[in-house]
This record gives structure tokens, sequence and C-alpha cells, in this order.
């Protein structure tokens, strides 16, 4: 067995079965061991950017790690803003970069670069396999060092010798090692925190957003009076009827400050305080005021979940009710177009179980409120701040969640980046219904301009913030790339649009013009 | 005068006079900058990718540098692909990167990133200004890293703090160090070598492929029957009617070294030896024989120019006459569309003073037989191997020449890296004709699986080298972004869509299914 089928059957072996894709000639050993391994699925990706962004909306949905497989340095460059992104949503992933072989590298011929180099700004864990031989042991460790808690980028750079040479071995997957727990005197003074009576807040991120974490949350909250709040910047937070409500921090830094004015203690699940994005001349960044007690809890990479119970234990709690929210869609709007309009045609149809990926900017602020009494769904967002991630971040999730709707919201500055992803929701028949606000406009710089006190943008700045000249025509774009489009000019176009995408087989996009 | 003012007009002063940008709210102030500064013109790309592509080609055109301003690190990574290509080109580019606010850094907010690692694995020179009082000298640091032969990428990275404080001057630019000379002994040796009689070379670069280099190494290939060659990379070749012959080095390993082994000496201007792309199993990556003596006459970074004009005078063969290509086009073609009836089609039509940019990859192989009698024009490739650089480096090239039309070719599978480009081009107006070449295949890779020794590729192999399904539709596309496109079916259609595409005042598309 050569070193490419060895890493290929060790990656299976180790629960990696799915592989985001855009290969190229030093890969090809290992295109050649997918060819004959069909229990690892590959979904192929235009351009890199779109093949991370998909890794990382399958981690968020799977919890657990795919592959990426990207050609030599400038593959892997391409798909760095995304790794950004998913580095801060701390999910698991496996990029398998190929390298020149390894005697061929001295020749400096025009692909060689410094693969290791550009790797490790977004890398937990970087290695170059030395051998067909090792490259079992290089993959399980890959996968051990992407899992481990909260969820890692690992790279492993694989020279085509080493892929093609013959002595590779499949390697079991050992035990992966169980998150730490606080101390239980840290516990202890969380419980004691939520028993003083004082106005407390519980920030929390990660596995506490969803599922059991997010169900224990919400009884400790519920019995305590305790308030849950999310990070502006969301991984993933399951919502809607019959689920904790948790409130997310927002991203304007007044109105953070506004949100968190009331509490004295802030209680940290995997979170850190929030602070805003970028400072400003003169500005405090902080949200909480200086009479706010910020504790940890729980710190990045500890049992979040195991931390929500055993506080729940300390404080007796296990028979909480849970407080969910209710049920309630707003009803269906009609006439011309605007913000609450379309947030509110969103709230009435989503439908249940869907994935809401979230990077509709300055377009979509309405649309939380929206959906919070619709049917349970999970809420995904940018997580790093570089924008071009909501296409490729739905593409992994529709992959991960064959038998749920994708509901993806951009905007046109945004979609910009990777829209390459389309091709792929086309070509893998995803469920994926993607909403594009056109507002023409890079609309959050022209507010950022203001806030940061400069005054006024005048016509060569605003040249660098409107992008309406030429008007994107994203029917035609979508069209270009093999999914069905339309431009709606009404609310009732819009829901109609909306309920066809839902009902569909597969991917369909909708232009707001706005 | 503020820290980000400063830079610019430092910029400005020092001959680097066009921004290709994609800012964000940690570059404000430098926007704000730029808004009063006229004397910078800004070019905006929808992606990085198209920045860096950009600044390239215009580097390659103008001689000088172009900057670009990119937010943060996700920014910058978006544009290294075409970075990598550019430090290939060996071309000079300024960077400017924003960063937070110096103060803002340690709260590790969601966009915080190791911005200095993601420059450096492609840039010369890399630094984080540290004072608006020092952004100044920094700015002219940068330009003389970024012009230090043969042209080098610089990156200074700009706290936003530094950028809006108080402070700024504006530094003049010093004189630029010559680039060195090859010691005389070394040009002596070239000489005996091209007195010797024996069958040689001359494999040139950099800026002996065009101008006065071109035409003094036409000069002595002339008077001593040495041969011209370029890499198969080139950064941009001047060819044409009445311009010296230089034929390029073939990519095919097997094509390459039967065009060199009828040589015994190969001298080297600025170029190496050449090699295979990419190793292969038991094959020797070598294009020259081991009876051919490889002669540097000149180092990479060392003056092309006046080391031939040193070996012409060293040789006595200042009044030899020049032997250029003579005038000749192909007769415009017709019927069904094939590759040899396209490369025609483009040698009878191709303007006058042209700039075609190639990335036509498997699809273009005719194209420079049938454009070498053409008139003058000059030809850029992609020098990194990373596609994804043609829409890209003709919006910069078109920037740098605008009294020159530009021919763009490119495939469908390159193009989908850098679409994006297309937006800058309608936007900006700039005449550019672009050729997409539809073999809704990653060709290369197929032939490649092939030439690798591994047999046939299977369904799932296929999969990743066959993007015909769903099929991109280019007229969709490029008018998705304003680019007027049509779609040919003839040879007769592929020359009248040409000839008006080399007519129009803007861009235009042809998207040619094979």
């Amino acid at each position: 067995m050569n070193g490419a089928e060895s890493l290929i059957r060790t990656l299976v072996a180790g629960e990696v079965e799915t592989c985001f894709t855009n290969p190229g000639t030093s890969e090809i050993h290992i295109v050649a061991a997918l060819d004959k391994i069909p229990e690892m699925r590959c979904v192929l990706g235009l351009f890199e950017g779109v093949v991370t962004g998909a890794a990382d909306g399958y981690a968020r949905m799977s919890e657990k790690p795919a592959c990426t497989l990207l050609h030599l340095g400038p593959g892997l460059a391409n798909g760095l803003a995304n790794l950004h992104n998913a580095s801060r949503a701390q999910v698991p992933i496996v990029n398998i970069v190929g390298q020149h072989a390894t005697f061929h590298l001295g020749y400096d011929t025009p692909l060689v670069s410094d693969i290791e180099g550009i790797a490790r700004p977004y890398s937990k864990w970087v290695r170059t396999s030395s051998a067909a031989s090792e490259i079992g042991n290089d993959g399980v460790d890959a996968i051990v060092a992407a899992r481990m808690a909260p969820g890692q980028i690992a790279t492993l750079i694989v020279p085509a010798d080493v892929a093609w040479s013959e002595g590779g071995t499949v390697v079991p997957l050992p035990d992966l090692p169980a998150p730490a727990m606080p101390a239980t005197a840290t516990i202890e003074g969380a419980a004691t925190m939520l028993r003083s009576g004082m106005r407390t807040a519980l920030l929390i991120s990660g596995n506490a957003l969803y599922g059991k974490g997010l169900a224990t949350a919400g009884r400790l909250a519920n019995a305590t009076g305790a308030k849950l709040f999310a990070p502006y910047p969301i991984t993933r937070l399951e919502r809607g009827s019959g689920i904790a409500p948790v409130e997310r921090i927002q991203y304007v830094r007044e109105m953070g400050v506004e949100q968190l004015k009331e509490f004295r203690q802030l209680i940290l699940v995997g979170a850190s305080a929030p602070r805003a994005y970028f400072a400003s001349p003169g500005k405090d960044s902080a949200f909480t005021s200086s009479e706010c007690k910020v504790y940890t809890l729980a710190a990045p990479g500890e049992d979040y979940v195991g931390t929500l119970e055993a506080l729940e234990a300390a404080l007796s709690l296990h028979q909480a009710p849970l407080a969910g929210e209710k049920a309630g869609r707003p009803q269906l709007p009609a006439g011309e177009i605007t913000l609450p309009g379309l947030a509110a045609a969103v709230g009435a149809l989503l439908p249940e179980n869907a994935i809401v990926v979230d990077e509709s900017m300055t377009s979509g602020r309405g649309m939380m409120a929206a959906t919070k009494g619709a049917p349970p769904h999970d809420w995904l967002g940018n997580t790093g701040g570089s924008i071009g991630i909501a296409l490729p971040l739905a593409v992994g999730a529709a992959v991960a969640s064959p038998d749920r709707r994708v509901l993806c919201l951009t905007a046109d500055g945004s979609g910009m980046y990777t829209p390459q992803a389309l091709w792929t929701m086309a070509r893998e028949g995803l469920k994926i219904t993607t909403v594009v606000f056109a507002n023409h406009d890079y609309a959050v710089l022209k507010r950022e301009f203001s806030y940061l006190g400069i005054g006024d943008p005048g016509r060569r700045a605003l040249n660098m913030f409107e992008i309406g000249r030429p008007e994107l025509d994203w029917v035609h774009l979508s069209k270009g790339m093999g999914v069905p489009a339309v431009r709606v000019t009404s609310l009732e176009g819009f829901s109609k649009a909306l309920r066809e995408g839902f009902e569909s087989e597969g991917p369909s996009l909708i232009e707001v013009p706005l």
C-alpha cells in the first residue's frame, strides 16, 4: 500500500469521511487513492475558499472533522481566509496539502513555497510527512490534534514521493482525550455567584449553545434568574420554539453595553469578555461596566457541557424545568420590500430543523428577532469577521446534514468573495436556499467611517464603499454556475420564492434588491 | 498630518501612484487619506486575489510598483496566491495591510491574526509600523525594498492608531541602488563560450526579454549564432514582427529536452536551468543533457541589460544587425472551432502594441506560434503556477497601459479562481478582450494522472478533474459582473467577436466551448 492510500484509509478509519477538495498535480497520487476508497466522499470546489469554508460548516454540524485536499502553498493560501474563520469557530479540520517530491524541492521550481509558513498562522498543528511508513501515524496525529477540544485546525503536508512510495500502514484512531473539567472550587465559585441574588449573565459558547449543553444552561438560567448570552460571533446556536432563549451580544459596542449594563456578574463558559471588533480613537472597547465581575467558569477547550452539569449539581437543580422560547411566527408580510418585511417572511416560513447560515451583514439585523419563535433550527454565523464565508459554510452544513434545509443569508459584497460555492451547491444537489441582499454597498464601511469620527466620506472614499457601478446581477451569476435564481421586487414575491426554495430538491437563489 | 496621510503622500512622492484595494474598517483612516489625495489612483477589487494580481500586471508593464491596500490578515491571505505568482515574476509590489490599533491587539478579538506570519512566505520585506512619526520612513523603505532588482514584494503593516495619530511626515524617495554587474571575468567567460563555435543557447529573463535588453540579446544572438530562449514562466516577453525571436521553453519535460538537446552550452541571464514543474517517480527533472555546460552569466537581481551590453562590447558586436522576426499573419480561419483555428484567428487579428495575458492552459498551445509574426506585442504568462492569475493580471496591465489593447486568454477552470476581476474591468472601462476556453475540464490534471504512470483515472478521480457538471455559463457570469459577453460556435463567429472586442471602448468576453 502506498503512502497516499494508507493516509486515506487511516482518515476513514478515524471517522474522517468527507473530503472537500481542489487538487492539483502534486496531489495526483492522493486523488488516485481516493479513486479506490469510496468510503471517503469527495466534494469538489472551484476555489479553495469554498473548500475550507465548507469544511468549517461540515464540522459545525457533524461535530467531527472533514478533511480538505489542497494544492501546494497557493491552494492552501486561497483557503486561509476561511481557515481564519474556522480557527475562530474552534472547529476541527484536517487539511491535507500536497508538496513537491522531497528531492525536487531544492530546484526552486515555480510552485515551490514555504507551505509550513503559510499553514502556521491558522493551524494549531502542522507537520510535513517524512515517509510512507510514517504517514498513517501522521494522519492519526492530525485527527487527534484537530479533535482536541474545542476543535482545532491541523495541517498535514504530504510530499509527492511520500504519497507514491510503498510501505504505508493504516493506523487506528486511539481514544480521544476527554476535555478537562474546571476545578471544583471554580464551579463552586460560579454557584455562589448564582445564589447571590445579584443580576447575573452567562456568556456561553461552543457546544454549550446547542443540544444537551444548551438545555442544561437553559434549566440553570430559568432556576436562577440568570440570563443566557451568546458571543456576537456565533459558531452554532440552537434556537426557536421550545429551546432555551439565548440573546446574542450585539456587534455595535454601544448596543452591547446597553445589553449588559444591568448585570453585575458575567460568567464565561468558553467565551471571553465581549470587546468591540475594532478600536476607535478615544473609546473604550469593553462591553461590561467596571462594576461587573467577569468570571471564567470554563476556559476555552474545557468541558463546557460537563461544567454546566456540574454547576447544576452544585446548585441541586437537576429537576429544574426549562422555560423554552414560546412558539410564534410573524404574519406573512406584503407590499414593498423592507428589511423588517424580509425578516418577517423568513420568520413566517422557516422550516422546522432548518440550518440558517447568516452573513447578511447590515441587511439582516431583524432576522434573529423574527425567527425566535419559529420551529427549532440552528444558526451559524461568521466567527472570524473575514467576509465570504456564508456560501461555503452552507455547502458544508448541507453536506453534513442532508435531511435538513439550509437557508443561506448573504449580501452582494460578502457573497462576491466566494461565489464559486454556488457551483458546488448545484453539482451536489444541496438543499440550500440562498438569499442575496443586494444593497450595492460595503454598508458596514460607510457606517464605520462616520463611527470613527472622520466625518462624511468624499467621492473617492465612497468609490471604495459603493459597489453598484456596475451593478452585480446575481440572477445571471447564479445561473452561470447552475443554480436557478430569481430577483424579487415585492414581499409577496420574496415569500413565494422562499417557499419554492424550501420545497425544491436542490439549490436556489433569491436576489433581493435593496 | 496623520500617519495615514503621510504614508500616502510618501508613496505618491515615491512614484507609487496606483492603489489596488479592497479595504475594511481597520483601513478606514487610510481610505480617508486617499479621499483627499487624488494623485493616487484607487482601483477597487471585490476580492483580494484580483487586487494582488492586478498589482503584478501593473508592475510588469510599468516597471514600478503599485501599492495594494488590504484588510488585516484575511485580506492579505486572500491575496497570497497571486502574490506567490508575483514573487516568481520578480516584480515590485508594496502591500499596505491594516492592523488593529496596537492597544486592541491583546484582546484577541475575532479579526486578530499573525499578519507578519501571513506576509512572510511571499514578502522579501515585512515591517509593522510603530508610530505616525515613523510611517513615512517605513513607506520609503518599503518602496526601496520593492524596487530592489529585479523586483520584490514588500509588505508594510499599519496599525489603526499609527494611521490615525498625528505626527506624520512625507519622506522623499532616495536614489535607488543600481543593480550589480557580474564580474568582468564572468562576462569574459560567456564571451569565450560564444566564440567557441559550440552550439549555444541563452536563457534570458526579466527586463532582458523586452526593450533595450531584448534588442541587445537579439543582436548578440544574430552575430554569434546563439539561440534565445525564455523560461516557460514568462513575466513579460516582447515579440512579433521585427522583434528578436525568442523561443519559450516548453512545459512538458520531454518537449523541453527535445528543444535543448542540440545545445552544448546554456548561458543564463537571470534565469535558472530549466527543470520539470513537478517530479515524476523514476524520472529525471533536468531539461539539459549532462553534456551541456550551464553557465550563470547574470544571477537573479544583477543588471541583465548592462550585462548583455557588456557582453556585446566584449565581443565587439556593437554594430551587429538584429534579425527580427519576419512579419506574417495566418489567414483568417473558417468553419468549426478547432484549437489551431482559434490560434490562427488571434494571429490574424491581434492589434499592434497589444498585451496578451496568457493562461489558456492546454487550450492555447498554438497561440504563440500563430502570433510570432503579428505586429509587436507583449506576452505575459503565469509565472508561479498558481492558476487564477489571468483576469487580475489583465486588469493591472490595462490600468498601467491605457493606450494599449489587452487580450486575456483564460480557461474555465483557471478563470473561476478570480472571476471577480471582470467586475473591475467593467467598472474601470478597461480595454480588455477576454477569451474563455471552456473545455469543462482540469485538463492538465487528466494528463498528469497518466503522465505519472498511475493508469487511467476511474470515475471518482474523473469527478475531481471534470468541471462540466454543471456547465459554467461564462456569458451569464460575465453579464452578471457588467461585461458584455458572447458565446461563439464557429471560427467566423470567434473572429467577429474578437474584432469587435478589439474595437470596443471597454471590456468584452468571448466564451469558446471546446
